[in-house]
């Protein structure tokens, strides 16, 4: 599927987005209970099965799939999980408040849906509620998660603000958490880059928080960014649905990349949902003295993150590394492929008055014939000049 | 053997080292063949026999092991290699220059010989010149070579200092190349340690090498250290020769760490014969803003080192990570081993007023009984107290 195809005209069945709305306020993100309940019965027919359930009892009306013991029982505290949130459910008014934003509801069987989403199995949100964008399949098409501490340095913002405007240069988009800190200055970089930006928050999207950024985030809604959230109108940025929300994060981008992150951090919890993904997951190293970049290094040091230290080395993680090979070898000189042999001789040639061949064998430690084929590569090298009968130094091809 | 073993009295064998010194000048360092012949004849006999073959043509005094083709073509070679330093060999006058500065000679047979050593294999040195302690193997029992480039930063020179300090508190060694930068804070910090310190010269130990670092080596000397090399006494450090030393650096050490390295750099190539002899190499990150610390990134960025951060994580690479497991978890909090089940319960306990179980089941998304379950792995934790018929937020056990 090309990003054209993506915005080609879809109309959704009738009832798809309201039920899909609904399920996103009935259950909380990640439960894979209703991942998986949506995911066989399509959201509509799971709604009306819950609506029985709750009313007959659920195992009356259980599917034919899930007929055995542990699986009915799982489903049975499921429904009286998400029964109590059905007396006030009402998603044409939540989709009312969204529209009001200007807002769009995504729902899975969207060809604008991330593709990235699809990974996330029955973990995968049950819409996405998006200010901005609404075709975020190809805004976020390769795009670069760039995130770290609300507590940043400095140096964290520097390197934040140059990979985010790094990417946003080559048109990939940076995608975020929308918090203070690393997030903050990796949204604004990008802002006015052609890759754009997009914010994950955890609440809903109709309060934007943290309130401080409240204008960044207006900015990327109102840029060719996009502001989203799988959490309803209202829905209240709990510490549980933060780290739910990471899940997000990870599954839209291609790669992760941590800038700066302390030893306890949430970001490392997004790492870990992009290595579960099997996506690529950078960390920015930093001084060791500052506790803001004690993340980055256990992430190195555990081996859960690729050091990652400017933009060139954060596309390789999304494109892999054929389009830049060679690319460091600019910096080698004529003497870094020499053999040992070569080595030595080199070592042994005057720089200015010539020496013969006799003496340049004991300086070098070489037997004659070693030091002569030695030459003899020095000099296709321009390392070894012949001159009056002996051998002297020359600058290198 | 136990270093109170290495120090008992041993008697060479008449002619040994005498031998192993002429070896040391005959062969430039890092020659196999040379490690080889010694290695199968025995220093004495080898010796004798090449100066057959130089009188006699060396395919007529070929040992039996080497009679096919191309193994009697390579030593024919390595003759020629020798054969112009053998007019010119004065081991005695070289002993006595290194006895006129106090030095020993230590040669492998020696019990005080660096086990370290031995799994350099045919490119073991012959022996080494020593100034200072000659009980090597006890000295560097257990040692850290601590290495990087010349031209530091302080920031590289802070944890340089930091690391050496560290590490010799401990009692161990610390090993370096006696070089300015990095090598020489790493010395100068583990000198007044119970560690000590080893430096590894690339010329000969009668003339210190850079002469800014006279004092400095003079000093380690005079300390509980040693200032070694495997070329004898007027060796000219050579580019060729520095190169060698570096193994013998990463083979004196049970591990190696770079503190700091330019993208190209000799630290690098240290690094590269501690991998090659299975010793743990790690690398100290820093600012990417820092050229002098692109050498770190590239070494963690392959994968060819671990990153360190302070001295618990470089004993962690000498002693494994046995001795450490659990330090770093003293700053767990009760809330991280939580489920998402009790995540959920605990963000939707109030702080203050207490909640009834039907409120906390609708803000939670949890079913009863999943609540119920929560809450008493909650109180357990003292993460939720319970109180007038309800529940608010404990403090944590």
């Amino acid at each position: 599927m090309t990003p054209g195809d993506r915005t080609a005209d879809w109309t959704p069945p009738a009832g798809l987005v309201a039920a899909r709305a609904a399920w996103s306020r009935l259950a909380e993100p990640g439960d894979t209970v209703a991942g998986a309940l949506v995911g066989s019965m399509g959201p509509v027919d799971a709604l009306t099965w819950l609506e029985d359930a709750v009313t007959a009892g659920a195992r009356r009306v259980l599917p034919v799939s899930v007929q055995d013991g542990a699986a009915a029982r799982t489903l049975g505290r499921a429904v009286e999980r998400w029964a109590p949130r059905l007396d006030a459910l009402e998603p044409e008014r939540d989709l009312d408040v969204l529209h009001r934003h200007g807002g769009t509801l995504l729902v899975p069987e969207d060809p604008r849906w991330p593709e990235g989403l699809l990974d996330l199995g029955t973990t995968a949100p049950h819409a996405l509620w998006v200010l901005g964008r609404p075709d975020l399949g190809a805004v976020v098409d390769g795009a670069v998660a760039l995130i770290g501490a609300r507590a940043c340095t400095g140096y964290g913002e520097r390197v934040a603000a140059d990979l985010a405007a790094g990417v946003g240069a080559q048109g990939r988009c940076v995608v975020s958490g929308g918090a203070y800190g690393i997030d903050a200055v990796a949204h604004r970089a990008a802002l006015t880059t052609s890759g754009g930006t997009v914010a994950v928050l955890a609440g809903g999207v109709d309060r934007f928080y943290p309130v401080g950024n409240a204008r960044l985030l207006r900015a990327v809604v109102d840029g060719s960014g996009a502001v989203v959230s799988e959490v309803p109108p209202g829905g209240v940025p709990s510490r549980s649905r933060f780290l739910q929300r990471n899940r997000v994060i990870a599954a839209l981008a291609g790669a992760t990349v941590v800038v700066e992150a302390a030893w306890r951090s949430g970001a490392l919890s997004t790492a870990g949902h992009a290595a579960r993904l099997l996506r690529p997951v950078g960390a920015v190293p930093g001084p060791v003295t500052s506790a803001a970049s004690a993340g980055c290094h256990r992430l190195l040091r555990d081996g859960a993150a690729i050091c990652v230290t400017d933009v060139d080395e954060v596309m390789e993680l999304v494109r892999g590394p054929d389009a830049d090979a060679g690319a460091r070898s600019d910096g080698l000189l004529a003497e870094d492929g020499l053999g040992p042999a070569e080595r030595r001789a080199l070592d042994a040639l005057p720089l200015r008055r010539p020496a013969g061949e006799e003496s340049l064998v004991r300086v070098a430690g070489l037997a004659p014939g070693e030091l002569r084929a030695a030459l003899g590569v020095l000099e296709l090298a321009g390392l070894a000049v012949r001159e009056q009968g002996g051998w002297r130094r020359g600058g290198g091809a």
